[in-house]
Parts: structure tokens; sequence; C-alpha cells
């Protein structure tokens, strides 16, 4: 039986004896006006950290969740808060909760302001592109990036300031409640805040998640020390540094040797600093399954079944469901299906790849180039192999879960070929949802990969040959061998559902504190 | 009083009780026919790695040199030769030696041919672009590589089997003197030789040396595991595995451990390996001081000389010397003086960039696009501030050891801000040289940055706004100060000057004897 986790503590219940304080950039739920009645309206936030920590702040009773205000509703909200976080309710639709309602399931939501002026650079020049490109090593070098006096002033009057006002928010939630809180900061907006935080509140147990790759020291060489030592410096505040895989975490540790000649242990996976130990720790976040299964069984699903047994026939379906998002290596997937549809003549008209891709940051050139390089690709795959009755690539723009679980159902291959990806929560989905003993083909560059790679086809991401042997050994894999190897897959995700994931931590954290600061 | 090094023994005569057989991609002399007289002629190779082997084997008396026959007239010596080594003398100009001719600077040239089916992939496809552009980490990774059946059939039918002739060559040399011999292998074209010969002659004492950068385990996954495996496995037949930098030595230490899963040891800087130990080494490769010497006192590096301090006036002289390599970062050091005159007027018409540039590789495309974004970016900085009477910007394609040697001696600042170098000879050549107290500015991303950096202004080379302010820094340093550094530089490559690299590396090559297996 495979094992993700060496022990199995996963039901102890998700308590902590004290206040928590989360922070990431988007939150639970978004604000907005309708245009037909000017009401105010509630969506909730997509994507699988916010659908994490949406289960987290839910089920804590005294947790404040710190976000950005993403809009001009948002930001009306906080001024009418006035500081103070409002009370929310996501079940069954998600709604302001009034003074005097009660739910048990309620989420403190503090939403900080961040003047466009200064959001501006934070988001648009440092976060993402930068650090996004950074870590997920999309630059190319010879070139770009090429950091002028925008990129600085964009790091220091908009990331530096983006994370001070945001660790205020979250040190004034912390001393609130006595300066004694859990505070769990999330992802590559934030490097900062850790330390501002621990200094404000030393009583306070300070972890941050890094939900991205994190690249060797090679990578992070490619921003001059005044952003690299004080991006790390901003890490080593915080009493853990938390990552999915323990390669991410190794560099990192690499990172505080290398850059900052601080010493590591790798044994403990701690880096010392100042005569403080910062622990570095690993868990692969996962998905929320009943929440998932809910929507994958609905009328609109079993609809688009329907639809593609009937355009499918007794054909194999390759699927993949992915942002538009160059780390994503959609191209190099199309190419190397070419080669398969080549090399293998029989498949012909038998297979159809259909790829479900949401448009992604449009705003940043490299991300509409890849869209156009996409868009070549399949024209070139279409014409090439294509027949009035069969366009070997069915792409369809779309964002669309009632379709997406659908795909996740009926698929024969799940291609994810990605050149980095921090975990790729897609793989998870579909082993869970399948009901055709889909074959999973993994790149060894997801986060995944450490936990389902022994029961997928490796891709190797850059190799487009080794991508169609492999996509053929997928297509063509007995079928018991299938079975088995997608149920021990759905096995791991069941196991290391989202629960979990947040339920390792807390007790870690627990732990943490007869020993740390608190 | 600076120190490269911790002990002082480079006095060491230069000998070794043991034949040595050396194996390099380009040899000493490249044979041609001369068009008018039909004559066969005799050219010393180029290049800092030639020259340095050059003096070691020329030093040596039984000292093979095996290298690749590069054209028809080198391929119709090695016919003539017929397997045996021919004698050639490089003084005072190079040719080949007869029979009862002595020199007592006599090398010993075995030329292998490579069939152009072999070389075409294993140079053209694999050694260069491939391992050259993922060591120094040039690819746009989001689109290339995208490794093909070419790229696999070049590595198989190319790479392989070209390692294999050159191994076969070298295992001959070592054979005929008994199977005892130290066998000294060069570069990124042979990672596969150690291996080969190791098991062919177990009595040998095997070391390769790596000239270029040995980039973290994150750029060598862009190969696929057979590829990236057997490269490693290649180098780890080896007793020694030697770099020009500890930076490079650790990440192959990394690439052992994380790639391979192998036990290593930072602190002995050892691999273990099949109950073998392999050493990994630093060895700082040098200039051949009195040979640079002689070619910068000359008549025509001293016309130039008069034509440079006509034409500049009072002004000062930013220099580079570079192939149109886009490691060398040429494209943005010409945006970082754009960004210098446009914040500082008061240089206009003070200052000129004399680029001497050779053109490179222009059939690989990335090469051709590097130089046509060259002559864009001259075109831009000329255009905004040039005047009739100065161009900010003097660009000239050429490979001029005269010019270049006397552009060294006249120039205030010179420029490498390389985003990846092994070393960059062309800092140490110019620090010897120069006779106006020029400023180094030198990328921290290149070898010579380890030994040099301390009395260099360091650029970081993909911050154009970091490096035109070092760039400023340069030009308005006092002048004690400026005197002081360069001084120093010249000192600590005086100290570690080619000999110095050759002899350190001998003598411990003889101390590995007495406890390795020869």
């Amino acid at each position: 039986m495979p094992q993700v986790f060496r022990d199995a503590r996963a039901t102890t219940p998700l308590t902590l004896d004290l206040p928590v304080v989360l922070l990431s950039h988007r939150g639970p739920v978004a604000f907005d006006r309708a245009a037909a009645t000017g009401e105010r309206t509630a969506t909730r936030g997509a994507g699988g950290l916010v659908t994490a920590l949406s289960g987290l702040a839910s089920h804590l009773d005294e947790a404040v969740w710190v976000c950005v205000a993403a809009g001009s509703e948002d930001a009306a909200v906080a001024a009418e808060a006035g500081g103070v976080p409002v009370q929310l309710a996501l079940d069954p639709e998600p709604h302001l909760l009034g003074e005097d309602e009660q739910d048990s399931r309620r989420i403190s939501m503090r939403l900080v302001e961040i003047p466009p002026e200064v959001h501006d650079p934070f988001y648009g020049v440092i976060a993402n592109p930068l650090l996004w490109f950074v870590q997920h090593r999309l630059y190319d070098l010879a070139l770009s990036p090429s950091l002028g006096r925008e990129e600085h002033a964009a790091f220091e009057d908009g990331y530096v300031v983006a994370n001070q006002i945001a660790a205020d928010a979250v040190i004034e939630q912390v001393q609130q409640v006595g300066g004694r809180a859990v505070v769990l900061l999330h992802d590559y907006h934030f490097y900062l805040v850790g330390d501002l935080v621990r200094k404000a509140c030393p009583g306070a147990l300070v972890s941050h998640f890094v939900h991205i790759p994190w690249p060797e020291p090679d990578s992070w060489r490619v921003l001059p020390p005044t952003m690299r030592n004080r991006l790390l410096g901003g890490l080593l505040g915080c009493d853990v540094v938390a990552f999915h895989t323990v390669a991410d975490a190794r560099s990192f540790l690499l990172c505080c040797q290398e850059l900052l000649s601080l010493p590591v242990d790798r044994r403990s996976m701690t880096v010392s600093v100042e005569g403080r130990t910062v622990r570095v720790r690993v868990y692969p976040i996962s998905i929320d399954i009943p929440a998932l299964e809910a929507i994958a069984h609905t009328d609109a699903s079993d609809e688009h079944i329907v639809d593609l047994d009937h355009s499918l026939g007794t054909g194999q379906l390759l699927l993949r469901v992915d942002r538009t998002d160059p780390s994503k290596n959609i191209v190099r997937g199309f190419q190397a299906y070419d080669l398969l549809l080549e090399e293998h003549p029989e498949l012909l008209g038998k297979v159809v790849f259909l790829a479900l891709l949401q448009p992604s940051r449009q705003d940043v050139q490299e991300y509409a180039d890849y869209l156009h390089a996409i868009g070549a690709a399949v024209s070139t795959v279409n014409a090439k192999h294509g027949t009035g009755d069969w366009q070997p690539i069915d792409l369809r723009y779309a964002s669309d879960m009632a379709l997406a679980t659908a795909a996740y159902r009926r698929c024969d291959v799940l291609v994810v070929n990605a050149v980095a990806d921090g975990m790729n929560l897609v793989a998870k989905e579909a082993v869970v949802l399948n009901e055709r003993d889909m074959v999973l083909a993994l790149s060894e560059a997801t986060g995944a990969h450490d936990e389902l790679g022994r029961f997928a086809v490796t891709l190797h991401p850059f190799d487009v040959a080794q991508q169609a042997d492999a996509l053929f050994e997928a297509l063509t894999m007995p079928g018991q061998l299938r079975r088995d190897r997608r149920e021990h897959a759905a096995l791991i995700v069941h196991r290391n559902d989202v629960r979990r994931w947040l339920t390792v931590q807390l007790r870690d954290l627990s732990e943490l504190r007869t020993e740390g600061p608190v």
C-alpha cells in the first residue's frame, strides 16, 4: 500500500489553541456590483490555494484572513468595514453576514487596500512576471530580463511597500489577540512580510508557504543582490518556510547557503540565522475531494459526457486542462502529439487531444506571444493530419468546470508536461474523478510527480521525442495495469487530501510551540 | 598581499615521471593549402585553452596531444601519418618536423579523423549548441530546446560515436606506453571519454577539465536522463574532474548528489562511485604573459595606440573584446551605456565605447539573431546620442590581436558583463597589459571574478541600471584607487599565470599517484 507520509496522524482534529492570521493575495470572495440591479454581488475565489485556505478558515473559530482588495467593490467593502474584518459565509452562495447572523462555518476576512500606484508595480512588474518567471525559469536569459530603473523602482515603491501594507494589517490582527498567534503567510507576493511580522510581534509563530517552484541559486542570481537577498531575508524572518516538494525545500536551503553564506543542515532541514533556527518543511498541497465531486456530478457535467461520447465513439481521448502559461509547455505537448501521429498512422482518426485552455495574463508580452505559438502549433498539427471528419486537436479556450470535470471523467490519457509546476492540482483532480482507467502522463518537473510519478507515465518536458513515446505507451497500456495505476494514484490523493494538508501543518506548528518562541 | 592559492609551490618544476596523453577538440596547429602555391601551410590554433595546452605539451618530453582533424588538410596529415603522432615545432612559425629534425620544444600531435556524418551532429547539434546552451543557461525554456528524434540521433550517432573514436586514439596512445600514463581530457566535447579510457586502461590516471560553466542540477534537467546521466557517468569514470571555480565544482558535486543519488563530500570535494573516489578540483586557468606581451609590444600595436590617442584626445575609452556569443551579454552592455549617457549628459562627447567583436557561429540561428540584436542596440544608442563629431559606440567586427592589445593598453574601463563565463581571459589580458590604470568592470558570473572581483567594479549581468551605475563609478574613480586596484589585479594574474595553472595540476596529479591506482 503506498504511503505518502510516514505516519498516519491525519485524524488529529483540525484545531489549534491559538488564533490564526492568514495572508494571501487573493481571498475567498470577490465583491462586485451587478450591472442590471446595482446590487452588491459576491463570487467565490478560484484556484487551489483559495479553496484550500477557505477550508482552513471556515474550520477555525479564531481565524482572520487578510487579503488584498482586488476591485473597486472590494475596496468599498474594506472602506465600510474600516479596518475591521468582515464576516462571510460561503454556502450555499457566498455572502456577507450581518452583525446578528450566525454561521458555524463563518470566515473572518480583512480586505487590505493597496493603492494602484503601489499595486500595479508590485503585481504587474515584480510578482508577475519577474518572480514568476525567475521561479519557473522562463526567461530567455540572453536578452531578458533587462532590469532597469523601472524595475528597481517597482521593487522599492511597489513590492516593498505592498508587503509593508500587508504586514501592517497582519500585525494589527496579531496585536488585537495579544500578540500570540499563528501567522500563515502565502506565496510569492509577500516574501518580505515574515520578517516584518516577527520583529513587530515576537510572540507570534510565523510560517510562510511558497506555492510555486523554488529554483536553485543560479536562477536567483538573475535578480541583483539588492532584491534576492532581501527576499530571502524576509522568508528567514519566519519560524517555518514550507514548500510542496523536497526538491524545492533543498533548493531553498542551498540558496541560504550559497547566496547568504548561512549554515544549513540538510538532514534536519534547518537554517541558522542570527541565533534563530528556521525550519524548512514539505507539505504537498492537495484538493477538496467532496467539493470537486459535487461539481463533477451535475447534470451539466453529465451532458458534456454524452457529447464527448458521441463525438469520440470508440476513440481515445487525450486531455489537458491548463492556463496558457509558458510554464505549462503546451506547444511542446502538441509537437509530441504531432510526432506520435506521424509515427503511428494507425492512430489517425482514432484519438482526439482535447485542450481546455484558460487564457492568462495577456497584458504580459510573453504570454501574448505564447498564446500565438499555441495557435500556430494547433494549426500545424490539424492542417497536417486532419480530415473533414476528424481534427486531431480540439482546442477550446474556456474556464468551464462542468466541461473540465466531464473531460476528467471521460479521458483516457491526461497530459501534464509542464516545464515547472509547484504542484499541479489538475493531475490530482483527474485521477480522483476519472471513470475510464485513464493513464496519467505526468512531467517529472511537477510537484505532483513526487506523489504520483510511480503510477504515471513520466514525461520529460524538453524532450518531444520521449513525450511522443510516452503518449504511445499511455494509449496502448493494457487494461489491468491502467486500472491498478489509476486506483493507486487515486488512493494517494484520497489519503492526502486538502484536509490532511492543513491538519499536518497545524499539528507540526502545535508541536513547534512547545520548543518555539510562543 | 593578495593570495590566490594557499601555498606557493608554483616553483615546482613542470615535470611528471609518467607519459602524458592530452585530448582536446582543437589542436595546436591547423593545416591548410596556400591558394597561390598549393603548398601545405600550418597556423597556430587560437584561444586560451590551446595556448595553455601548447605550453604544457612543449614542456613535457613524453606527451602526445590527441585532437580532431578540423579540415581536409588536417585529414591529409592524419592519413599520411597513419595513426602515428606527427612532430611539430611552434617557433618561430609552426611547422611539421622531419624525421631527423630536433627541437627542444617539439610537440607530438595525433590528429583523429571523425567522419563528417559523425562530426556534424556531434559538434553542430550536441556540443554546440546543446551543451553550450545548457551550460551557459541560454535557452528560452518556454520553447527551446525541443528535443526530437534528430537530437537523440545526434547524441547516439554523433556525440557517443565521436567520443568513442577519440577514446580509441587516447587508449591506443596509453597502451603504447604500457598502460601507465596521465590522461588529461578537456572540455565539453568529450565528456564520455574518461570512463572509456579508465575501463580500457585501469593503470592510467585520468583527469577531465571542464572549461565552461557547470550549472546546477535544474539546468541539467533540460536534458533527458538518457543524456544527462551518461554525461555525468562519463566524467565520473575519471580520477579527477577539474573546473575553474569553486562554484562550478560545487554544482558538479550537487549534480552527482541530486541527479545520480551518489554520496558526495563537500568538504573533501569527492564523489563515491562504485567503490572509487572521484576528486573534484579547482584550477583557475590563466594566460601566457610573455607570449601576450610579445604580441602587445609590436609596431602594429603601437600604431593603433597613436590612432586611438588621436581620436580620443582627452576622452575616456570603454572597451569590450568578445565573440558575438549571447553569453557575453553585449546587448545589455550597450543598454547600460545608453542609460549612463542619458543620466550623465556631462559625458556626452567625452567617452567612447569601443567594441571589438568577433562574429561567432553564424550558422546557429540564436547567434545570427544575436548579431542582429547587437546591431540594433548600437543603432539605438548612436542615433540617440551621436553627433557629426562623435559616435558613442565604435563597433568593429574583427579578430585583430594588434588592435585588441593596443586597446587593452589604452582603455580606461574594460567591460566584461557576461551572463555566464567559465573564466574570461580578456579580463586577465587587459589588467596585465593596461598602461592607464584602467578600471575592470567585471560580471559576478565570470570565473575571473573569483580572483579579480575584489579589485574590480562588479557588474550584475541582468541589471542594466546597476551596470550603468557601475560604469559611472568606474569612469569617475580617483586615480590612486584605480592604480592600486589595477596593480593588485595584475599581480594576481602574474602570480597565477598559465605556467602555474599547469604546474599545480601536475603536482596534484603526482601526489595522487601515491594514493591512486597507478
